[in-house]
């Protein structure tokens, strides 16, 4: 079997810090279970590096990642302590330019961020039912409204007019859309393995096992919403067996807060989907859990990238205090999809996966620090 | 003094039957305390008027309603049973326009949507300082994302481009941004009136007795976020006694269920204030109570609009069961603006805030019928 390799870049703030933590994991699982695993760990993206080179990465970053079957994100942006003077202070669509960068360049089209309460984690709604939330919110990562198209017509002064375009192509909008239902079905078909089922109501009444929400305004942004609309219409006739639902992005907000265990696969927009998954963290009990993949799931030439939810964190960087439950999920979901195509890293991601759940579930909520975390983790793997 | 005059359009669905009792709440409060307060009632915009004669409302529409001093919508829209093949159906985009064209035609540039837990309101969170959330979300109103500008190139084909145009004026943020600030004093203003204080911190570290949070997506929707950043930090150069903060979307939504006590004003734009003020609504215990007012501040020649933020709701309508609780308020929002003008309108809209608050505290979650509520709410005004 060929070796999988990783390009490892922990960037700025906690981002070394948690890291470091899934190194110490990958280890254990590498030498326990001899894995035909490596990595390289890069210096940037990062504050640092654009402090001394004037760019955030390499002109020829892209191309030095791409050698790799996957890229492990820690996190990026330092704003640091703002009245220091001496500070080197980057806005932020600067330092976190390379993870647009990362998921155009690599044509990274679906952003998956799956949102459960697990044992342990922070429960924010007071109705219990948040602890059936099982839902996979799936943005689309190529287009929409992160196109940086636009412009500023008279800028500074009074009459100044800014201009911020969407564009949503048919091509982007099918692959998005028909991810969705692919995946429904293969949740179906897991909780069918595990003894489980859900049931979704179609429009015209009948029962099905998985449902598929699509995201839009289509009542007042009526091009996006309408080709959203037609696509997701003509997509669902392949598949019958997969109940559809429709929802404005203003009531879907509403009811991710209100009913989220009502949710199987939702998807959105990338703009929309950066909300709604932001959203969905926050129900997976926060920050501090909430991984997030960025794939190209038809073409195995271009890596696909792993990064937690969470930014930098600045405020506590540098205290070895931050979470790394949120990297460790993140990791394990990156085994996961590189088994693929090596059933022993697939076997590798669900133990990681249910170490640091079962860990998150022992934890008493005591607040410990990240290198005890890690062990703790270590341990149930070893 | 000079008449006061409301145009009244009950709309569709339940709309009616919550204006209803707006109603019977303006004539207690007219005859008991003389007040100068004339109404008519339009059957348009409606589903019913589109039917019968093709469009929404008249041509004439606008130039009826701008002979009023404000209008008082129950709510738009009729999906109707969709397997009923001689419904007469309309898509949203369709039978909500008369919404926008309201917004646009009398220049309603504010969109304000309160947001406190009042007692005897769903509490979604588990965390009780939910009981603390007191915010105004101030929504842009006349361009942004609003605009409908854009197309479908080569539509319904796989090569397919739709174009979603956001357009933003230096005139347009400059105007909602201070109204923002000027909001957030007269808000400081009546806490120190009632006695209570809440402390914010500026970014260089000092106290201020109120804040504006402005809201965007700049890391990654640039010429929208650089407007609104620049605009904003001149403006709050006039206001250095309010605190000011800046969060991305993404995290607003967040921290919208993490810490919404945290938050004073909020200022965003036409789609993320769309957004957010679904969110808000729901902390403020649901669609059942929050109401929403489109505002024009400058020119008296132009009504205002105020409608309860739910909809139609076709699922309950015409079973007298709808809750009117979020009516009452935006019928008190209303006669507090008309007060401007006219002191014993802002007495009577504070009077019918205190009722239906008062009501709400008292109902003990039991389920109660409109005519109930209305009942209920009228007897303490009475
Ligand atoms: C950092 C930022 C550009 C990014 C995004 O908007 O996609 C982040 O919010 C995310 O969700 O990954
Ligand atoms: C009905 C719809 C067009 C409207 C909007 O998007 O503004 C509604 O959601 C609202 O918030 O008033």
């Amino acid at each position: 079997a060929k070796t999988t390799r990783i390009a490892i870049t922990p960037g700025d703030g906690i981002g070394p810090e948690v890291v470091a933590e899934a190194v110490r994991c990958l280890e254990v699982l590498r030498d326990k279970h001899q894995l035909e695993l490596e990595w390289v760990r890069f210096p940037w993206p990062s504050h640092a590096w654009h402090e001394e080179h004037g760019e955030s990465m390499p002109a020829d970053a892209l191309q030095q990642l791409q050698a790799f079957d996957a890229i492990l994100l820690g996190a990026l942006g330092d704003p640091g302590p703002v009245n220091d003077p001496d500070r080197y202070l980057l806005p932020d669509s600067v330092s976190l330019a390379p993870l647009l960068q990362m998921r155009k360049g690599f044509d990274q089209w679906v952003c998956e961020r799956p949102a459960r309460l697990l044992p342990g984690a922070r429960q924010y709604l007071a109705d219990d039912r948040a602890r059936d939330i099982d839902m996979l919110v799936i943005r689309e990562n190529s287009e929409g409204e992160y196109v940086s198209q636009g412009g500023r017509l008279r800028q500074g002064t009074r009459d100044e007019i800014a201009t911020q375009i969407e564009l949503f192509t048919y091509r982007a909008t099918e692959r998005i859309i028909r991810y969705g239902f692919q995946q429904a079905r293969l949740r179906a078909a897991q909780r069918r393995a595990d003894n489980q089922s859900r049931q979704f109501r179609t429009q015209d009444g009948r029962q099905c096992d998985s449902q598929v929400c699509v995201i839009t305004k289509r009542n007042a942004l009526r091009y996006w919403g309408d080709l959203y609309t037609e696509v997701f219409e003509q997509v669902a006739a392949d598949y019958p067996d997969v109940a559809t639902h429709h929802e404005l992005v203003d009531a879907a907000c509403m009811k991710f807060v209100q009913c989220p265990w009502a949710f199987d696969v939702v998807v959105a927009s990338n703009l929309q989907g950066d909300i709604l998954t932001d959203l969905a963290a926050v129900l997976s009990g926060g920050m501090g859990v909430a991984p997030s993949c960025n794939l190209n799931p038809d073409n195995p030439e271009l890596p696909s990238m792993f990064e937690p939810t969470h930014g930098s964190a600045p405020d506590i960087a540098g205290q070895g205090i931050a979470d790394p439950t949120a990297m460790l999920f993140t990791t394990a979901r990156m085994l996961e999809w590189l088994g693929r195509q090596d059933r022993r890293l697939a076997e590798a991601g669900e133990r990681l996966f249910q170490a640091v759940a079962d860990d998150l579930a022992s934890q008493h909520g005591q607040a410990r620090d990240t290198r005890t975390i890690g062990d703790a983790v270590c341990q149930r793997l070893g």
